[in-house]
């Protein structure tokens, strides 16, 4: 259970329950009691079970489900669902829980249906260089699978998620500027519907042409839509080489201008990672790094030996153009962990900033080349406020995250990391750029959705309503189901008597 | 006018406006006359031009449109929309008219929307390598249009499409296998909705999470969903070097092995086709070209001088052991255009096999390991064929193409391309892969879809009956309306009196 919940966030669990009907919560009833039939003792109503369940990592307050349910196979999901549809009981896929902007929260109650155990690696296909899993199987599991292979899956969010929910987030991460993020890196899907029938979307082709492209559609639908059961992913020849580099820059401006000509020139780059100088003065003292205090580039390159050699120049030269200090690269194994391990620790880093705290990570997307200018302009709203505001991110592909390190007990707190987030997300819309790269909407970005979308999200509400009438899958998540009804859960400026 | 048309195609009109009922009629003459008013002299009735936009590059039997709209705006676009929706009208979006799938034909007459005059490029993002252009740019025009910028659009489909086309058929072609299809290439969109309202899917952004996948559900619409009228595309930066190849091998296992390690090694090969020895034989002839006539790679590499060599050498190294024989390379740009226009005319060279006869390209994608399988299976079925059917794809990717060379006034032959046709799909389902890789389902492939995508399907029919309630928008396509029901237009076994 994370410290959101544990500040009193379960407190709202009976203003939630208080809006069920009774006609409602006697058909949840009947639901829960067809539901043990099926899943015998995988169904459960304990309380420690359904805290596990009723938060993900966000600043979100909890919500109990009415239960949660272990699943074991595509076809027990559809008898599941069909359940849920009879009786309108709402249904939250669960993977591994690293969401964060509240996805996994049953605002309304229901079913938490864990697919966790749904962890079998089906098929490998090394010749073809694809896999069929289930959507329970984590990113690490299947690495250390492929292990011998020569191939690897390079999707990596940082969290050791399952792939069935970073299929539905549309995650991505450090390795996206080369390979591309889960939408472009899955060729199939299994899934059940709502009301229970199952799917079969793509196939192992490479590409396609069939019809509307419904992998695409579920990518990104955050639970909303069905369940995914099975996935088919394209995995990739491990390098020959891998080198890591790291170089400090005087400037912002000459590490984001760095990123983007290394971009521009084409080079192949597998990661280019922004640590600004807050970020790094944490990551420093919690990974205990010799570097400077300054705006970093964490970078690494794969390719033949002598590719990545070649690429690693090229990039140096740029940096050192751009007042880059010293560029220090290395293909030893060792180096190269300690590299990474500190930036997929950035996140205790940020924690160690103000013990006892918490982490809102927030995410935006923009046009590469103004970069530099939210990251300031952002920068300097931070820096005149009283909560902590790291900054790191995919800068390769525009992408960066503003870690706001509060107490979530203090209502204060949370309204002020709720005002820069607004501030940040506006000018991210303003340049053209999308209010999440990759955490998704969830119930933190609704309103922003809104804001970027436009009538579009009118178009995704009329393809939940036909596919999903009963709003049973994941429901009050992304958009509103009907136009106009404004979901508020755990909203800090509004929602300050629950937390 | 293609010589399906001169054939008597258009005997099908008079079949097709006999359905019409009076009532029907008389709301298509009202919406007629309120799109005069809107659009002046920009709506046409004319024979010659109704003509022109009543077929496409397919075998399909052309069929008039009622009046052909030239539309200048995406406002415009949005009122000839509403005009047509009000009066049930069908409307079908044309570009260049260069789909292979009867996409285009007006089966149901209405209005052929031609977006070809809204081809201005409206924003070169050079900074952030994207572009935003109108649906009717052609993708040389473009290629011509960013010359000096170092950059360019890689997608190349062989005809010189439009962007607003590429984008509705979901097309890939010659580079996908290094820099993917349309879909992952497509940034944004402007689309005009069935009822005449306006979205923006996407951003400018490079990736994002927010919501649903809007883009990639219109990419691969073929016009059923709505109007594409603003696009925004990744652009690549131009290559310091680029070396084309081509080599010929003994067996056809042994160039599509070449082909499968080339990427199982991660060399990132810009370009792999592979042309049968049937294909080679008319290429040989067509474009006088001095090599044996056996199945042949021709390949190109993209990168710095030193790294388009070392990949040329590898490659070289994995066509040696696999039974190629001299290896063949160049940067000259002379050698490389006079290669690459081989491969582009191949679709004369076909032709010129039978003077007089035409093309009918089908394709299909599988696994890329089962490619020999596929192609030794039916190229056996052709050779027992009195059709000639030369083999060419994009092997890199496991997609490649039939051309069934064929008089389309001889039923008997069109009944027969239709009965390898079937073998070859059924045979590439069979594998695991897809009825077609790029070409999209048009009317050619309807029972193909619904033989891959099962279920699925009914979910297309879903989104589309939501989001386009009078079945406006290119009726008859991908899938018909209302389950069950069975479309036969120009269908050959069926069809047979009206070609």
């Amino acid at each position: 259970m994370n410290a959101f919940a544990v500040a009193g966030a379960w407190q709202d669990i009976d203003q939630e329950e208080s809006i069920m009907g009774a006609e409602n919560n006697e058909s949840r009833q009947t639901a829960l009691s067809e539901l043990r039939q099926v899943l015998d003792g995988r169904l459960s109503t304990s309380e420690a079970v359904r805290e596990q369940h009723g938060h993900d990592e966000s600043w979100h307050p909890g919500v109990l489900p009415d239960a949660v349910a272990f699943a074991q196979s595509t076809e027990e999901i559809s008898e599941i669902l069909r359940i849920c549809h009879r009786h309108g009981m709402p249904v939250i896929p669960f993977g591994a829980g690293t969401s964060y902007e509240g996805h996994l929260i049953p605002t309304d109650g229901g079913i938490s249906l864990d697919v966790s155990g749904m962890n079998e690696i089906l098929q490998v296909n090394a010749e073809d260089m694809d896999v069929v899993v289930q959507p329970g199987v984590r990113r690490k599991q299947l690495n250390a699978w492929l292990a011998d292979t020569g191939l690897f899956f390079p999707v990596d969010p940082g969290a050791d998620a399952t792939l069935g929910g970073m299929c539905a987030t549309r995650a991505s991460g450090t390795n996206a500027v080369r390979y591309r993020a889960m939408s472009e890196n899955v060729l199939a899907l299994t899934v059940v519907l709502a009301d229970g029938r199952i799917i079969k979307t793509g196939s192992r082709a490479r590409k396609s042409a069939a019809g509307y492209d419904l992998t695409r559609l579920f990518i990104g639908s955050e639970g909303t839509l069905g369940v995914i059961t099975e996935i088919t992913l394209r995995l990739y020849g491990r390098p020959e080489a891998m080198a890591s580099a790291v170089c400090s820059f005087e400037t912002l401006e000459g590490a984001v201008n760095t990123a983007i000509q290394t971009i521009q020139m084409g080079i192949p780059i597998a990661r280019v990672e922004l640590l600004d100088e807050v970020m790094m003065g944490a990551t420093i003292r919690y990974s205990k790094l010799d570097l400077p205090e300054r705006p970093t580039l964490f970078l690494e390159f794969h390719g033949s030996t002598q590719a990545v050699a070649e690429q690693a120049e090229e990039v140096a030269a740029l940096a050192q153009d751009n007042g880059g200090g010293e560029f220090r690269w290395t293909t030893l194994e060792e180096e190269r962990s300690a590299l990474w391990q500190a930036r997929h620790d950035c996140a205790y880093a940020c924690k160690a900033l103000r013990p006892g705290c918490e982490n809102w990570a927030t995410d935006v997307c923009v046009p590469p080349s103004r970069l530099t200018e939210i990251i300031s302009y952002i920068r300097g709203v931070a820096e005149n406020s009283f909560v902590p505001a790291p900054i790191l991110g995919h800068v390769g592909d525009g992408n960066f995250h503003m870690v706001f390190v509060i107490d979530p007990a203090n209502r204060e707190e949370l309204v002020e990391a709720e005002r820069i987030n607004d501030l940040l997300v506006a000018k991210a819309l303003e340049m053209g750029g999308t209010c999440t790269g990759e955490h998704g909407i969830g119930l933190g970005k609704m309103a922003f959705l809104e804001m970027e979308q436009g009538e579009g999200v009118e178009v995704m509400r009329t393809i939940k309503q036909a596919l999903d009438p009963k709003n049973i899958m994941n429901p009050g998540k992304i958009f509103n189901f009907q136009a106009g009804t404004v979901h508020q859960h755990g909203k800090p400026s509004l929602a300050g008597g629950s937390v």
